[in-house]
């Protein structure tokens, strides 16, 4: 088997398929899941050319997350259950069956996960290490685990002018006290890669002259080893309930939701790790993924295995996100080399 | 001039203001401003005695603040002018004007403030202060002031899985960071009665899984000591700067509201603590009102002072807010007692 890639008819092809729903800001796309401009790019795809060697390529559906996050391939690989994504709402309100209705002419049967060997992944990094190291590609180790739970102190709501600091049970002071208790606690447990986040904090009663007598907030954790996860949960745990002890408060803890780390498979990245140091000597490394990929759901069937470009000023999630051309070709050809090497050795 | 108060016709009176509106929770009521409830116990109350010593009885309107606070007082004393009043609303969008038509048939012509050498209040202390020392009785020193101001940082919105710690610019942490070290600096500045709060916090977006870009919250202190106040506020200003350049967030400022602090006036004061030895000794103390007052208002046109009585449990705007029946007589005892003073003396 030969692959040999071509850059120019790639960048064309991308240059054609971000005229479907271009914004007009940059070069930025709004196509939601099933929106009309999203349905006619996917019969734009679906025309490609077939034969040529034994590989096949798939764009599934709602990774983005109108449904929910990478719905497509939770549904294809049997993490969510057809029925139960029918029943998903966007924000507007519409659901997932009445939203797919409008594709029904693309769909067929789902395609039998025994056909395939392994599974890769090229993605935009979604983060800001390659571009500040100036590297073209990462090879990724492992998707993180995250783990995310609600937490509530709760206090005594009261006056704020006539009770005296020593005798408040304030839950804003347990949840700032908290915070700075983990961050500390954490600092021998974590690496580089570990993130942790208070991304929503909710006082009741929420007025400028009241005691809060509740804090909720939400802690979420990511890191690619289930062990630390496990530390880093004990830890949150034990600090909730000592601040708690301290400050009169009571801790609630929500349930614990969460998503185990994959690692990727060691076959598949060794062969990408051989083609990144022939076709991007010294400008790539090995790192792990802090966001979740199709590659999660599509690793209960085959090995699967990620390949990283740059964003360009680490922006994600926004009309600025990009990549540079000459870095998404070298990862191109990174993936190709890769897939020829899986080839020869199979 | 003799005063002779009649505990018994004391209580019994409050035993029959306490009907209207009774909540059927403790001794509770439910007596809004201007509701039915309301301008019966007026009705009831106006048709009190008249002759007898030179005293006159006031009862200002909305002290609890359906429409402001102590906005009965506001109106007289001047602070807030009648057309804007009437413009005011209550939660379910009733305006001031609509809400006194209610009560025309009891209305009159402003009584003149020239008509009044001086205004005591006694009031439940809305605090633990008292209760917790076993006295029946405090001396007001003066009404705290209070300072209150939005502060906002301003961070980079980001995702909490790809987004390494080092780089974050968290608007939360400024937030939590902030909190500690004011605590910590106001330690040296502050006395066992000052009091600072924040009440009410909100992150955006306000999701799990996104780095907060803004943390909005409200910052608000009291002191009875108006150079305290501005110590503070500086060390608040500084301290948010100082955050804001170490974690690369940007910090605003809102308006700035605030009411002055109000000395009690000496004479009158020392009436009230003549009378507290007499009436009540070794059960007393002088303390400041960390609760804004009717008082406040008044002072602007005559010396005020101010009388407290225990609040039970130190519970406050609930129905469980309560003053023994002894300490509500020994506080009568005191206010008689400093009235025949006062007037003895003038």
């Amino acid at each position: 088997m030969t692959l040999a890639p071509n850059p120019d008819r790639f960048l064309k092809s991308l240059h054609t398929l971000r005229q479907f729903g271009a914004s007009g800001v940059g070069k930025g796309v709004v196509r939601p899941a099933y929106s009309a401009p999203d349905i006619a790019a996917r019969e734009w795809l679906a025309a490609q050319e077939a034969g040529g060697p034994a590989i096949s390529v798939v764009s599934f559906q709602d990774e983005e997350g109108r449904f929910g996050v990478t719905t497509g391939s939770a549904v294809w690989s049997g993490n969510l259950s057809l029925d139960r994504a029918d029943g998903l709402t966007d924000t507007a309100g519409i659901t997932f069956a009445e939203a797919r209705a409008k594709m029904a002419h693309l769909a067929g049967d789902f395609v039998d996960p025994a056909r395939f060997s392994g599974f890769i992944e090229m993605h935009i990094e979604q983060g800001p290490w390659l571009a500040q190291a100036g590297e073209a590609v990462g090879v990724v180790s492992d998707i993180v685990g995250i783990r995310d739970m609600r937490i509530t102190f709760e206090g005594e709501q009261n006056h704020a002018g006539t009770t005296p600091m020593h005798l408040r049970r304030d839950a804003f002071q347990g949840l700032a006290e908290f915070n700075a208790r983990i961050s500390a606690a954490f600092a021998g447990v974590v690496t580089p890669q570990t993130v942790w986040t208070i991304g929503h904090v909710a006082l009741h009663p929420g007025a400028h002259s009241i005691v809060p007598g509740r804090a909720e907030f939400a802690m979420q954790w990511r890191d690619g080893d289930t062990a630390r996860l496990a530390v880093m949960e004990k830890i949150i745990r034990d600090t909730a309930k000592a601040v708690a002890e301290e400050r009169g408060l009571t801790v609630h803890f929500g349930e614990m939701l969460g998503l185990e780390p994959v690692q990727m498979d060691a076959t598949l990245r060794s062969a990408l790790v051989e083609s990144a140091k022939a076709e991007a000597p010294e400008q790539w490394r090995e790192m792990p993924s802090g966001a979740l990929h199709d590659a999660t759901n599509v690793s209960a069937h085959m090995p699967v295995a990620m390949l990283f470009v740059p964003s360009i000023n680490g922006i994600s999630h926004a009309f600025g996100e990009d990549t540079d051309e000459a870095d998404l070709t070298k990862g191109l050809n990174v993936l190709a080399g890769a897939v020829q090497r899986i080839g020869r050795n199979s």
